[in-house]
């Protein structure tokens, strides 16, 4: 979920882990008598984005006179992001006082009865939408997918130990760097001499036969470039972990390598039940908001329904502009939720995306790595959002043809 | 700042390094030709409470008509904790749609124009609040303290330095144990044969000639003790940092070590304007309101007179109780912020908490480690909770002396 205040989601995978839900909050791995717990790291994709459309609004109350549905843009950032109308709105009405409790869940001792109710729910949520078992530990942690990169290796394999990098951007490039610090990773292919507009086919790929774990980025966000399916990883011990935008596959029989800092050590943090210090409980609890209203819309399957029909509207304008619009990226891989292009005569780009903006259609202009355009419709863009842009790029085309 | 979004905020002094308001945002030390910076730091007390009595409210606008201030308890835990209503109906009123933007602060890209004027106008009134100079860097950083922990020996020091620990309390004895990893670590005091219920006199302390910072915790939220002056490191060189509840005094002529985590960089943060990856947005926006509001209290002067009253009312009703109440604390350093209590009666201390709770006044249970009562009176805390603490408390006495 792309919002500045979301914390990176993690599923650990460890037979001696009692899950969250057990009620004994303080030592869920005190009932095993295994001193030293193996780490099997297994996943199911959380890379969740929510979506809401207008018509399935149904506000908790009405927003202050000021501010009504048609003051809102429509943002296509990367990250953060757009948020559901419904999501806000009821975490609006909740600020100040959180049902009842006399205070905000800002203000809330992260121990206390209510919070403890909120990441409960958030996670019971997630389960639900993701089908997560009870196999799998859910960690809510903070510091972003950046953090991760340090995280993985350093949880999950020793120093000398080699491990295994696909490179489709700038995320996993950035993933592949951070662990040349705590690991021996190699880059068994790279997208990079195409400007990174391609995924790999998984059965010319020689993996490492010793590589403890093998790491790609599932959607990246920069380039626009998405795994449709998976690699399955040679060394058949691997589970995987995905969240936020990157993805990986990993395993682990050991514990965090010594120089992992505390609020590094997965452990810690699965034995505390993302509760080890003060958590980014806000964060949390909007997480928590958006888990309910994906549920509300019938779940994954029905807001990827949606989130197709966007892209394909969005990519369908770029491929029929006899080459007015352009996406780089190889079709059978493009991203559903991050559409890069670019203009033939780029001399306009800029008037393009100053005219969008005028017509409150904000943030569209690319990653500087990568120029031209990007426009990013998650889960929480409205298809009005991708129907107006649309409209705009045929009109602007006419204008500019 | 005891809140659940609150970044860790550092001062960082360098004098390679053009600070923040400078409109280079890309590249702040680009003008320098020294390629190995020396990072010098030093402080400014940040441990920033933020404080607002029901006296100088001025709503922005009239909460939802369920929400009064009536439905408000008064709050006392350590952290997250209260925070002023201003600023929370302010944050409620702007939720939804900031400043006429069209979208929630949590949906802005950190490098939008809206999000840099919030991150600047926080760092500004920071800078005026704490009378921050130019020689030093603010960075907005994520993961509490106890990234901190881990970050401070790892870009300060070199895994064979000598590092000074005055130990007062848990904070600074987790600080000294997570410090093991990444370098020497000598406690030159500890007071937890007397139950951390003191500071130690300076002029004893046997410091490490060649100890390359001295670390100390100013306000150990969790014993109540805080320092009320403080010592001055044997080696000159040594700047400091101080930040959130903790204190550390440190200096550095070095870059990071190797194994530092990129996030954990000093550096990169610094270089980056503590926008490298996405930064925490919401809790940097809510910093920003709490600086404003203290700022429109008349600042730190004034705000501490507040709170030194409300510290003396509430101790004085401890220590005026005829040992019925009972603060462990050595009274020269108690804090002004954290006041632990216990009841001579121990097997009355349920109760208390209990109807307590009942009149509206939550979360005056004791840290585990500690027991008894903890009644937290951060700056957002207004004279009024404390007054009705301590009237309860009279009450209580009479009831069960």
């Amino acid at each position: 979920m792309a919002m500045a205040t979301s914390p990176y989601t993690l599923l650990l995978k460890n037979p001696n882990l009692t899950p969250l839900k057990n009620p004994n909050f303080n030592n869920p791995i005190s009932t095993t008598t295994n001193t030293n717990p193996r780490f099997n790291l297994a996943a199911k994709p959380v890379s969740i984005k929510c979506a809401a459309t207008s018509q399935t609004q149904t506000p908790i109350q009405a927003p202050p006179q000021t501010q009504t549905h048609q003051d809102r843009v429509f943002n296509f950032a990367a990250g953060p992001a757009t948020l559901p109308e419904k999501v806000l709105l009821k975490a609006q009405s909740e600020l100040y006082n959180w049902r009842g409790s006399g205070m905000s869940v800002m203000e809330m001792s992260h121990r206390g009865k209510e919070f403890l109710s909120i990441i409960q729910k958030a996670e019971s949520d997630l389960r639900t939408l993701l089908n997560i078992s009870d196999d799998y530990s859910v960690l809510f942690l903070q510091g972003g997918a950046t953090t991760q990169f340090a995280a993985i290796p350093l949880n999950l394999v020793n120093p000398n130990d080699t491990v295994d990098f696909i490179v489709t951007g700038s995320w996993s490039d950035k993933a592949f760097k951070e662990a040349q610090k705590y690991s021996k990773p190699s880059v068994i292919w790279t997208g990079k001499s195409e400007k990174y507009t391609k995924i790999p086919s998984f059965h010319d790929l020689e993996q490492n036969p010793d590589a403890k774990f093998l790491h790609i980025c599932a959607n990246e966000t920069i380039h626009g470039v998405e795994y449709k399916d998976y690699p399955s990883p040679k060394n058949e011990e691997c589970g995987a972990i995905r969240g936020h935008c990157c993805d990986h596959q990993e395993r682990s029989d050991r514990n965090a390598q010594e120089i992992t800092p505390v609020m590094l050590d997965y452990k810690i943090h699965a034995d505390n039940n993302s509760l080890y210090n003060t958590p980014p409980c806000y964060g949390i609890y909007m997480c928590g908001l958006v888990f309910e209203d994906l549920l509300d819309q019938g779940g994954l399957v029905e807001v990827e329904k949606k989130n197709k029909k966007k892209a394909e509207i969005l990519y369908n304008a770029i491929d029929g502009s006899n080459g007015f619009y352009r996406c780089p990226v190889e079709k059978s891989v493009r991203s559903l939720m991050n559409v890069p292009f670019t203009l033939e005569k780029s001399e306009l780009e800029a008037e393009f995306i100053k005219e969008a903006a005028k017509e409150n259609m904000v943030q569209l202009k690319g990653h500087r790595s990568v120029g031209g355009m990007r426009a990013s419709i998650y889960n929480a863009m409205p298809l009005a959002g991708v129907e107006k842009l649309v409209a705009f790029m045929k009109d602007f085309q006419a204008r500019n043809a």
